[in-house]
């Protein structure tokens, strides 16, 4: 499934397998999930308004996971057959983001050929994807379709939440959830899994919310006073940990208003909102900040979760054929879970 | 219930209802605690190996909660009525660990009349007992006589869990909590409902360990390969976080002998068991530390606990005049569960 | 010099000596710094603009040291004649913030009689002050005189750049202090000795921009540029700690614009400024925040640094004569250093 | 310079130059510190008793700076001539501890076929050397041959005072430094420079001693009551933080004895000394741990102290030829400073 031009449709081509080089590893892909980020690459982007790093042709695919086919020159420790999740961001290697294995933050993206694994180099949309040994988190016996979101839809969320721990870890803790899509779902399963916070949840579908529900969220629906029955729920004290999923200016509002002392609101979404802030509208020292996907020691723990039970994504399956038809429902806004393809089904 | 004379049983005296000083809350007793330490007061210290502080005759009791009958001078923000749970250390007020809410590690300890609440200062055994109004934690509708137990048996493994999350905050975990009594129940549901650990257990009773396997731990029982059994259910890596609530040189051990890399080995129990320490031994980062109760921050998080549903001590209730028989009960190893005091009743 | 109106400016009188309630103890003065709050009250306030739990008359003066005169009903460990610096907010004492020493975020904050020493109760512009005990730290045989300004021109900053020291405790580090009055001075010499960072500062005032220079700060002037020259300091990274101690629109945009990728920026100075923030504009994972002045332990640290020479107040000393005098020229823009009020001059 | 067999005097060789593989860069050294642990490898160890991952023969030196010479396949981003520090372990570079640079925590570290360069694999003391790119630190224009001990003798400590900055950074903190040998002289730098603490150094050498002091470190003889002098210096209080470079079980007992409430002791010295450790005679909450090594991370920041003239290594040069003569005297005990190889020399 390859991208093959700014603001064009992307397409089923035939490519030839690839070959992992030096430190690399080939997968037969297991599973790979399309993310809303991939339709701004083929429908929003330009040559100039795109981060830098990807240029057409490549194949799409950057939440994969697969069983180890093959390994590169000076690779070691993996068996064939084994199955692994795969981390999608791959930095210069060498600079201390990098290092830490946080390649989201590489200090040479700007001159860098590629931001990661279907961003700009082949991605997981294929038979087979090859990636660098260090990039990988063994899923042992877990099931390795269903996990393939994981490496974005539950990094993500996982990341913020962790930065998060200080004002979260304590009795009477209380988190809001705006936005309750495929990140907020499983925001929401790991605040119940890592946290005892109160989990607070909101989201204009209706069904997301029964969703949120089910899986132990109090959820709260729009309207005027909004933000005051949040606050309620939190006994009048506010919000400790507010992860914004939408970022539209008023979500970012909304996780200001319900902020308590100390309190964080980190804005996930990239919609762009824009926000007002003064030192007597922000509780004294409360944070506004945002995050950016996660680490590769994150996307480990994120697996140890999920094969716990702790975290399991909602998603639907398409075979590599039906790549289209997952985009174009995406597009139209009619998947109601995220969509995973499935290339050897 | 009076504690009248080192290694002698308390005894139940008439004594005046005492009247709330300046800054000090009359509080009508709705539950109190019995605790292995008073034990030791009256039947193990001597007026030399006494930890100061204490001189008899004073009341018993320092877990305790209970409804406010009368506020002292100076003291507002209270209602007649209204249930409180209690936080028992009392220090100098002014050294640095009094001033920041943690009077356990007060710096002025070996010139105060006493230590707390029931240590040396008039406790909860009785129909009423006054208190300093910062050591009041509301428990709004919560059941008071329940709550009782959450000042101590709570509290304590609280505060060691809470330094512990830097290495417990985070998907795969493991926690180990040796000591099934009061505090190690307790432990496991704040672990099961603070972190995402799993909880590995262990007792010499059978009957804690069915509890706790109950509460979602994981039991281990003793024996040989007992530290080889607890390394195989953290998949070979050791464990992140141990919680000894004995602290007999075995235990000790045994919780050294499963830690894993930078993990963290916290010994509760004042059992006063020895430990070898050595770098060869020591797993990298690996710290071995112990605590002592916990500050009035902490009591406020351990009550939303509660009243969230997170945590439920388990326990037996005795009328005031049965006090003795609850000691005698406790040093004869036949309670099943925390003895709590019930004067009202 | 009693505050006696709203808009009015403050009047020498006469007033008793007063006596130490329960827990409380009588200083001589040794100093009561001037600060630009004080101005705040007495001319800007209004009944209804006030920030509550002030109402006139008192005695003015929040930053005091002094020495034991007498003590309270249920004080011990005090000797008469010893030096002691005082910790100015009081809250209703038995709230969570209130319990752990941290007065200024007192959730009662909207039903309390005062805010704290000299806002709202009799200050330290007086020949004799009543504090409560616990807000005492021992200022040994250092100068109390030069000492007074730290309970607040150095605790506020200190409190900012301890909560700020996840982002500045490590080789590389940069800090910039926007504003070198009182308080930025003071952070200047803070930063120096608490961490191995660069520090950056600028501010208006060629001499204020000298003094930071001597205390090792690189100065940075204003210009089109200026944040380019500051970006250029930090080898184009960005800044880690930005402490904004004016707080106005500009400045707090250019502590936004210089944040490094996780740096921090502390709005403290409360001329109420406006900033715009958006995911885009914002460095993955930096946080925007503010505080207000700081905690009892902090003090207690404080004191330390000053003890240790660490922090030295610059100050202009003036008899209680002359205390209308020394606003008069704070209100003028005419003071180089903190003026300190010297009752037994 | 050669380690040719297990309890054998290395020998100087003639080697091929080496070729960078894939990931690698191929460095001209500057220099190469002579670290004790190299006498470790070439006298003490039998391939029973080694630490696994070395077998001969192999170039010694595991603190090498050098400049850019080649580059292999795949890495870009270095320019020749460029002087780079180099970080010298390395791991299975997949594990999660790898991910995050910190390879000296490698979990595969039993299957690796050596521990870093110099270690098991060819190190600095050669006329060139290779590395990963990933291992390599920018030194910019500063001096690489005095840099090239950082790599251990500065990193060490600096790891281990980094994860102490909890209990460390706050003003009236206090260091304890045991052992003023090469790693220890640049701990008391790396405090002085990081932190506001007093820092309290000892060694049985009197000229260490007196280099510490000059450092601005108050030094300490041994003797009876030298827990009784270091308390003193303290207030009373206790040491904070207790860094041990020797770690025989005289001093990590002096360590232990002097402890604050809440202080950490870490063993970095392998001397393999043995502690007792009891609840009763550890105060409350204070940490006895260990650490080894440091981070890819780290050592960019004890870079950027060296750049800022924060630390500097005291060294002596040796000729590659006189690399022999170098342990020889470090074997002898009669150097007085860090013996650094410079093969271009």
């Amino acid at each position: 499934m390859r991208f093959t031009a700014w603001q064009t449709f992307p397409t089923l081509e035939d490519v030839p397998r690839p070959a992992p080089g030096p430190g690399e590893v080939l997968l037969k892909v297991a599973g790979a999930g399309a993310c809303h980020s991939d339709v701004s690459i083929f429908s929003d982007f330009t040559a100039e308004t795109s981060p830098g790093g990807m240029s057409a042709p490549f194949t799409l695919g950057h939440e994969n996971s697969g069983w180890v086919e093959e390994v590169g020159p000076g690779v070691s420790g993996f068996q064939k057959g084994d199955a692994y999740l795969v981390y999608g961001p791959i930095g210069c290697g060498h600079c201390v983001p990098c290092t830490r294995g946080q390649d989201t933050y590489c200090q040479n993206v700007a001159t860098q050929p590629y931001l990661g694994v279907g961003l700009g180099r082949d991605g997981g949309m294929a038979e087979y994807v090859v990636v660098p040994s260090r990039n990988l988190v063994a899923l042992g016996d877990s099931d390795p379709v269903t996990a393939a979101p994981l490496a974005d839809a539950a990094l993500t969320p996982y990341h913020a939440i962790t930065l998060a721990q200080p004002v979260l870890a304590k009795g009477g803790a209380t988190a809001l959830v705006i936005g309750l899509g495929g990140l907020g779902q499983i925001a929401v399963q790991i605040l119940q899994a890592l946290t005892c916070a109160t989990v607070i949840a909101t989201d204009a579908k209706e069904d997301a919310m029964a969703r949120a529900s089910e899986r132990g969220a109090v959820t709260v629906g729009a309207g005027e006073d909004q933000a005051a029955r949040i606050r309620e729920l939190t006994g009048g004290r506010g919000v400790d940990a507010v992860f914004d999923f939408v970022g539209v200016s008023p979500t970012i509002k909304l996780g200001q208003s319900v902020l308590a002392q100390g309190g964080r609101l980190t804005v996930v979404g990239i919609a762009g909102g824009e926000a007002t802030w003064t030192f007597f509208t922000n509780p004294y020292q409360a944070v506004v900040t945002n995050t950016y996907w996660g680490t590769i020691a994150d996307l480990h723990e994120v697996v140890a979760m999920y094969q716990a039970g702790q975290i399991t994504p909602d998603i639907e399956r398409f075979t590599l054929d039906e790549a289209p038809e997952a985009y174009k429902r995406m597009q139209a806004g009619t998947l109601s879970a995220r969509a995973v393809i499935v290339p050897q089904a």
